[in-house]
């Protein structure tokens, strides 16, 4: 047990995205955000999962939106509280934690707010160890939880509690109801015991990306490489270095799908990197050759800085550094693969372990 | 408290039809599906308003979808079950009794079938005494309830509960849920007290249906007129009798939208009635003279069989009589008519009580 403060914020948001693969939403608006909840209700207390009592009521809370809409529109920490709300509404009983489903700037930070907002301790875990853009590619999920019954509800107090047959279905109606909720709403979902979520999710997360974010800033400051600073911690590798001559873009179901081109810098020049993405980065491709892909982590890095660029930032003559981790061991069994390996997004290649 | 069998659903839903006012939903579909509750569990208990205490809780069921998707895809009834479930769960009690919201061939019928399938007792009574297009057009709003909170279900097992901060949030975020459930969906709303059910519901509605429904079928028998035996019982009057023209249709915002025009016959050779609605009859009008309008309710009868014609069912060539009668009183006053008064509906007429 540990009090998250202000000052560990910055450290945890930086990490959180580079953990994001590209997606879990933009550190800057999840490091606002939890700053704003700590200083207005005190420090949150965060457990590590070994701490929770097994019959402990885990309520998840996490931001559900368009990255773009997030931008201009800031979440309030109003709609993590009537979803939690309406949550416990219907399963009839209080949430005594919370915790998030994936790591990433935004997405590993608002459950910090949940728990600010509410006053219910924290727990150091999170349902992949990475970001993922559809609903049911959570650990949890191969333990048979569902996301269902899940809550949505706006910043206005409108609350919206999901009851489905499977998670296809909570996420269809989710997508309509958050569109017509002006494309942002806070959500609770994939309920879980306690018991459940020592045994279904990765542990640990926060500090991870506290001792990223940690690494980078300190590399930073004294003038070291900050990438080789953040592999160091997630016991990854830098794939490549270069610089991005192109990104294509498509919105396809309300995803954010496309391709960035990387012409190779220092030790890569003359080389070409590929990176598909869906909201996170899918698959790192040099010439034909895949060097990496999920469920492993792809992340594209600042060179100089460090700091995570998310796939909606992706922009013509950055100079960045893309760096791969290994996943959690539990995505690369046979049941996680075909949850979130590369022929689920349409990939033919054999996955090959970073 | 009396009993409603098979033998009592005919009538029932034919003079719903009539009280529908060209909406509240097909007749046939309402009979059918009754018919198919009560055979299942036997017959349902029927208390007036007066026979409900004042601590029950009164959930009404009512089922949504667009009128052209309900005639192919029939409601199975585990919509309203499923829905009702939910509602339960949001509000912590179970539900005591059912209740229809609107007078109308299927939504008069509805709260039937969820009464057998669940075993509990139907009240006689609705919250209009006819049949409105929006969400928020009941006399319990003018007492201060709100249609939220509120559950929709589909046939496949899916529900969804609502909690919003107004009847115009409700109705936005339903609307698109029922659109992903394939636009038809089983809905609890407007939760009430016995008490609140007494105050602020029209009593009686579905004896008077079946007074209505029961005379219509007697003229028809005896060779008399049945459409002069049904505003007999409504306290309303024949205002037109010819043969359709012409029928404008425009699917605006969710709502059936059009215009009918006659021909008269008979009595009213040579005159022209224009009847504008929206899922309901709204105004008729002969010649520029406005001959009725909301809140009465005006009523499109076949000359022949006496049997209410809905909006969706106006074609070319049918001959019929267009019957106005009065409404309930409450809708008279000046709430009530800003509420669904000429004036809500774009018209800029005076209301004139039939």
């Amino acid at each position: 047990m540990r009090e998250i403060n202000v000052e560990n914020l910055a450290d945890m948001a930086r990490g959180a995205a580079i953990l994001g693969t590209g997606g879990g939403g933009d550190p800057y608006v999840g490091l606002l955000l939890a700053e704003q909840a700590i200083r207005r209700h005190g420090p949150v207390t965060l457990l590590s999962a070994d701490e929770v009592s097994d019959d402990a009521t885990v309520v998840p809370s996490a931001f559900m939106g368009a990255p773009t809409v997030m931008l201009e529109k800031l979440p309030t920490g109003n709609e993590m509280v009537t979803s939690l709300r309406a949550i416990e509404s219907v399963i009839g009983r209080r949430a005594t934690h919370t915790v998030s489903l994936e790591a990433g700037g935004l997405n590993s930070m608002i459950p910090i707010v949940t728990a600010a907002e509410l006053g219910i301790p924290l727990i150091d875990a999170d349902g992949m160890g990475r970001a993922y853009p559809e609903l049911q590619m959570l650990i949890p999920t191969l333990g048979g939880i569902t996301a269902s019954p899940m809550a949505l509800a706006d910043e206005r107090g409108n609350a919206v509690a999901f009851n489905t047959i499977d998670n296809a279905w909570a996420e269809r109606l989710a997508r309509s109801v958050v569109t017509d909720m002006g494309c942002s709403g806070g959500m609770s979902l994939y309920v879980l015991t306690g018991r459940q979520l020592k045994d279904l999710m990765v542990h640990d997360t926060l500090t991870l990306c506290e001792e990223i974010g940690h690494a980078v800033r300190l590399a930073r400051e004294s003038h070291e490489d900050p990438v080789l600073a953040a592999v160091s911690v997630t016991g990854g590798r830098q794939l490549f270095q270069g610089k991005i001559t192109d990104v294509e873009r498509n919105t396809v179901g309300g995803f954010a799908r496309g391709l960035a081109r990387l012409d190779g810098v220092g030790g890569d020049v003359g080389a070409t990197l590929e990176i598909d993405f869906q909201n996170e980065n899918l698959v790192a491709r040099r010439g034909g050759e895949v060097l990496a892909s999920v469920p492993d982590l792809i992340s594209v890095l600042d060179t100089e800085s460090g700091e995570a660029v998310t796939t909606e930032k992706l922009r013509y003559g950055l100079r960045v550094s893309v760096i791969a981790s290994p996943c959690d061991p539990r995505w690369r069994s046979p049941e996680g693969l075909e949850l979130a390996g590369p022929a689920y997004f349409g990939y033919a290649h054999e996955y090959q372990p970073v």
